[in-house]
């Protein structure tokens, strides 16, 4: 194996075994060598949740033909990146990608997607790090339709490296790909999911709820994501592991004391 | 009951029967009108996970006297939160607060802690929110050190709403009350963990591995949560859920395409 080329690490959260993994590691194959760590199961909606109470395992598995190297990993999209690094990866990764997924990781979703997490926390170790997601939660996704751009975007990736501390949120519209306009980098929308639970009752009599909701767009603006999206272009927000909210920290100095 | 209280929503990672969380609901009655609702098990490390593929319950439980109305939630912190809002409590709440984390939930252990994110969930539905972390990971943590100071916060946030699409993520050290020297606002330390999974085989003779390591702080400025918690004093990082790194779209527009 030609050592020269680079080394890609695949994650994602709906499972190894998802068609969106497939897709991404046989694009990935193209651009250099591939280690796949991804979860054995679905992991969506599991946010950047690591695994502390349980053991962890990693299983070779063989699901297409070629030279990658895949694991199945029982933990989580973080635990996947975790266990690759100081495990399961013969060098450090030039490049980590996660995904495609099946459902939208746009506005607020960035913070409940395992897919998201699981970039992040490449980024966190120093890699360049991409989150693909495309906007149709359907298991027979098409995801031939944007195969030229997730190619396209992890190439200029590889070339060119993410400001430090970033990783990539790539959102892709559901759409033709004759249809899609283009690339959009731009920021995250204010939005937030308005809740309905499902309440039941058991059989014993007793009451339990299913989470369901519908997102609710509170950014008209057309800088966001989710104007992107709607106007069928491919977003791309820069997304940082720094939570503080910098500009905030002045008008928050009363609290100071001592 | 004077419906003029404030109310308040408890919540925590460590679970309901937890000694910080006892703490701080033992706090909150002296503010106001309390609702608790918990984990029913430990759901340390589970970040903004959310409970998709499975049903939630929520028990009331009688742990303590008073007038608070207590529920024990079968799913995470951000469900308890979600399932909160939207079926257990009687209105609104004014107030959110998470913890006492038994841990420290500081630098960029803010993307793994349940904790925070329930916090962060309270914040992304517009209330005034807060995360409580002493740092000692001991069940039998002495909280008494900081009961004065976890009142002072809460007090003032109630007093004082926070800036709008931030939560507080508060983290006091583990010394004695006297040893406090005051509150520091500052911003998260950049440093991460430094994974050591350490492996064993099964009696099958299978590998298996378990999440360990060290935190290592990259930051050795005086403005960080980490100076703040090394020197004694209780840090205060306002903590927002947009993540875009805005400062970067720029940097990135060469992606840009159509």
């Amino acid at each position: 194996m030609d050592t020269k080329r680079p080394l890609i690490l695949v994650v994602n959260d709906d499972g190894v075994t998802a068609p969106g993994i497939r897709t991404l590691i046989r694009l990935m194959k193209t651009l250099g060598e591939v280690v796949v760590v991804a979860p054995d199961s679905p992991q969506s909606g599991k946010g950047h949740a690591i695994t502390l109470d349980s053991m962890l395992q990693a299983e070779r598995v063989y699901i297409d033909e070629g030279e990658q190297v895949e694991y199945a990993c029982s933990g989580t999209p973080v635990d996947c990146v975790k266990l690759a690094l100081n495990k399961l990866v013969p060098r450090k990764p030039d490049l980590c990608v996660s995904g495609i997924n099946h459902g939208s990781n746009a506005s607020i979703n960035v913070l409940y997607s395992g897919t998201m997490a699981a970039a992040l926390e490449g980024a966190i170790e120093g890699i360049p790090s991409i989150g693909f997601s495309l906007l149709d939660y359907a298991q027979d996704a098409d995801f031939s339709q944007c195969e030229d751009y997730v190619l396209k975007i992890a190439e200029q990736v590889l070339a060119n490296p993410i400001p430090k501390g970033t990783c990539l949120n790539v959102n892709i519209p559901k759409v033709k790909k004759d249809a899609i306009k283009g690339i959009r980098v731009c920021r995250q929308a204010h939005g937030n999911w308005n809740e309905e639970f499902d309440e039941r009752i058991n059989p014993l009599g007793k009451t339990y709820y299913w989470l369901t909701g519908n997102y609710v767009n509170n950014d008209p603006k057309t800088d966001t994501d989710i104007w992107a999206l709607d106007n069928n272009y491919i977003s791309v927000v820069p997304v940082m592991f720094d939570l503080t909210s910098h500009d905030t920290i002045q008008e928050l100095k009363s609290l100071n004391h001592g």
